[in-house]
């Protein structure tokens, strides 16, 4: 089987060939009018780290590695920054071992190592980090990165609860591989899937599948295990409590701070059988918002909800770029969706949106329609082509890195009232810094998910840079489009978590008395403070 | 208007008549086939506290009451132990000052006081704790228990994201009174809604009116405003984030021991004008289990999904108790629900349910049935009679405290896959201790909230005890369920907090590390140890 790629999302079989980056070269030129010139990525054979600093005692050699190429791949994640170091082969912090612990023993023993040498111990689950979440910090004398990926199991199903025990370092194809044989389904499909971890989605509140109601997996964790210097913690298994403040919600977006979580409960699904869905156009973004608005706040709960701007519905789901697309989809393993997705176009058409009643598409069991065919007709066509769209974006972005293209997206969350001014000061702030840095770019927008009380808006921006110059651009740009989030009132993050890319904002946005106690509670539970240092809060 | 009772639930016009006692003493008799002396409850003129052994400095006297009435009243919840210790005009431990502040700046000035001094300061909503959620400390040299209910105002209101900030002094109706004029409603009802606050509703992770989906007030925080010792805790108002461990969640549950809730912004309701319901009947109380399961998993949220055992069904709704009784509703202020609950029917009837076509109520805006109403034929009827007898339970409490009864409530939740044996463990449990303690009483068990991967029952326990002994019997009882909740694997409390009265048990559920976060995080906010000592956490 091919290596994960060093630089790359996904294996080194999906980096880029050189028809593909010549391809892209004429493309960028073209769109960009700048002669921009084919360059082949870098090779695995290239890479020279800094010499491990530390040896894994005995012990636990045989589950550390200490290969350039190993230790290159748990360096960055998979953000634009990450891609360009790793392109460029600027590995100067590298982990000094990756451990690969096979049980939670292994686990155990491998912190106790950091903790009593004061090691950084990081946590890693499928490297998919686009903050910076897993990065080495400066000023330790070692820096072991702990990879979960070797506990991937399943470990328990309860068909009656529909609830299952599953390890932390499961990935989203292989937990699915394995809870389909049972009829279920955890249904959390971040982009990230393929190369992301239970444990990873846990500890940096992964917003999932679900459009509405329940949509980051911290409502589908029933209770986490979790390996702390101190001991483990593991909550109980409870479908609800009252009990104090939640364990479990202290554990979920700790970003490793706190512990290694190694395993977790976790509430599953039926497999859907009945579907429902609607690509509804506005005249739009804002008229497709106030369409959006609505149906969440009818609380008819769609599984999809996703709201494309005009420049998003163009070059994703294949329409003029003069409308707005509302896309929304049922789901339900025992019922019919019917009455559903037509409540939900009434209320749609109502807000001034517009579908034709043969678009309106509806399945049940046996029809040839399911979650892996969008249907190629109608509105539905442009419901899957952006399905397609979304999971094949992130093998799309590894083609152009390395070519001065700047591009990234974001994310955040606002209630509705202040939504619209937050577009424009968002879209204003990126694109003005776009045409100072870049000399132009294009910024659009989609909703990921939306509340009753407000939108989840996810942004996507590039522009033509300099190759070489393409971090301090980068670092402009983020940081002017950071700010306006900030001054909007929004969250630094809605579902990539904090990471030590939005630091910064989030020490802006934390209430301070929270922050002390975070600390406190880190200073207790990793007195030696090995655990991913650096991440949420400085002790 | 009258004042608060010292010892009744509600105020002192709904104390028991001598007319109610004299029946109450015959019902008694009867039932337990024991004469039953009738006594006539206490007056507020006996009572003989200890005297304030602190007065509060000039600067806040205004607001700082110390009489005896005001502290009796605020010296215990209204559990059956706060109701027998009050009866008995048992108070050796009463608050030594209460202060009323009417601005969050009074209660920052109440909280410096006590924190520079040494004393204890107690939050207070509406009283209507049950599990000794405000009860003063030994050990400390001055109590101040803060009433918040000053703070009783809805500040603002969003009717685009439908949100209100709300004062956390604010009780359930008056809150209801200020939502109403602008169309919505927080829809928060718990059994206790009449004498309770947002605040305490927060602090205490209190349950409401929703059975299914969004069953706690957890999730209908926006963001909270909390006044610490250490500075003011406030969260950004975001629809959603994934920022870092929740900095609301730590809040929610925290029971007065981190800092006082001043106030929140609360996602609100449209009122409903489309609603559904339907009473179906099992002939078993577990037959009644898979039906509420079946209908949960099938997340069609019903907002009233409970069950009845045969014996509730009986005495709250008025059945033969021969069967339970599923009381299913659906509710919209959009769109009709008719569909939802003809599918919920059917998954009823198809788990062995009967209800008859004609027993399923639909109504529409405009039609004579609304909330205050719950129909009179048929089996709506049931659902009617059950719904008085919910609010007006706290109120035939008052009536035969005092004369011997011990009487109680307990609740949990549980995954379904162990539901049956805790049931089986907390009824024999609560059954043999009644008939050892007691020489025999009832016990019967609702359903008040269900989740997709379990129940969260409710238990009513009483037997005739000894006058002037209830406290021990009661002690007995309420360890012998607790134990065998423990050992069932639930949890000590599903919506009714932990307060001083679960501590034992919640010391045995929540993991240790957690309970060691969270008392670093409280050295850390409240250094001087001065806010609702004892409870959740010793530190």
């Amino acid at each position: 089987m091919s290596r994960r790629s060093f630089w790359a999302w996904g294996l080194e079989q999906d980096e880029p060939t050189e028809q593909q980056v010549r391809e892209a070269a004429a493309r960028l030129s073209q769109r960009y009018g700048v002669a921009v010139e084919p360059v082949m990525p870098p090779r695995a054979e290239d890479l020279q780290l800094r010499a491990p600093r530390i040896s894994p005692p005995s012990s636990l050699a045989a589950i550390c590695a200490t290969d350039d190429h190993d230790r290159a791949v748990h360096t960055y994640g998979r953000s634009f920054r990450d891609r360009i170091r790793a392109y460029n082969l600027q590995f100067p912090n590298p982990p000094d071992v990756v451990a690969h612990p096979t049980t939670e023993d292994e686990v155990t023993a491998v912190l106790d190592w950091c903790s009593s040498n004061g090691y950084a111990a990081i946590p890693y689950g499928g490297g998919s980090s686009t903050v910076a979440g897993f990065e080495p910090p400066e000023g330790y004398d070692g820096i072991v990165t702990v990879d979960l990926s070797a506990l991937d199991q399943v470990l328990e199903v309860d068909d009656v609860s529909r609830s299952a025990r599953i390890q932390a370092g499961a990935y989203g194809p292989g937990l699915e591989a394995q809870l389909r044989p049972h009829g279920f389904t955890l249904r959390h499909y971040p982009q990230s899937f393929e190369f992301s971890s239970l444990g990873g989605w846990i500890a940096t509140r992964s917003g999932g599948h679900y459009a509405t109601n329940h949509t980051h997996i911290d409502d589908f964790v029933e209770s986490v295990r979790m390996v702390t210097p101190t001991g483990v913690w593991e909550s109980r298994r409870l479908p609800g409590s009252g009990a104090g403040p939640s364990p479990d919600r202290m554990a979920i977006g700790s970003e490793g701070i706190l512990g290694i979580i190694t395993e977790a409960w976790m509430r599953i699904q039926a497999r859907p059988q009945y579907r429902a869905s609607a690509g509804v156009t506005f005249p739009s973004f804002m008229a497709g918002s106030e369409g959006a608005r609505r149906v969440v706040q009818a609380k008819l709960w769609p599984a999809n909800c996703r709201l494309l701007d005009p420049g998003e519905a163009q070059t994703a789901a294949g329409m003029d770029g003069s409308r707005a697309l509302l896309i929304i989809g049922f789901e339900s393993s025992d019922l019919p969706q019917d009455d559903n997705i037509r409540q939900a176009v009434a209320i749609a058409r109502d807000a001034g949106g517009t579908i034709a009643e043969e678009d309106i598409r509806i399945s049940a069991p046996g029809d040839r329609s399911d979650e892996s065919s969008g249907g190629d007709t109608g509105r539905q066509g442009a419901v899957g082509a952006w399905r397609n769209a979304f999971i094949g974006a992130p093998y799309q972005r590894n083609i152009t890195t390395g070519m001065g293209l700047v591009a990234e997206t974001l994310e955040t969350a606002i209630t509705w009232e202040r939504w619209p001014a937050m577009d424009e000061m968002v879209r204003g702030a990126l694109q003005e810094t776009l045409d100072r840095v870049c000399g132009g770019g294009s910024v659009s927008c989609r909703f990921t998910h939306v509340y009753p009380d407000g939108p989840a808006p996810y942004y996507t921006w590039e522009g033509m840079g300099r190759r070489g110059a393409e971090l301090e651009m980068y670092a402009e740009i983020k940081q002017a489009a950071s700010d306006a989030i900030m001054a909007a009132g929004g969250t630094i993050t809605h579902h990539h978590a904090v990471g030590r890319l939005h630091r910064p904002w989030y020490d802006q946005q934390r209430p301070e008395p929270f922050a002390e106690a975070l600390r406190a509670a880190k200073r207790t539970l990793d007195p030696n403070g090995v655990l991913n240092p650096g991440l949420l809060v400085d002790v």
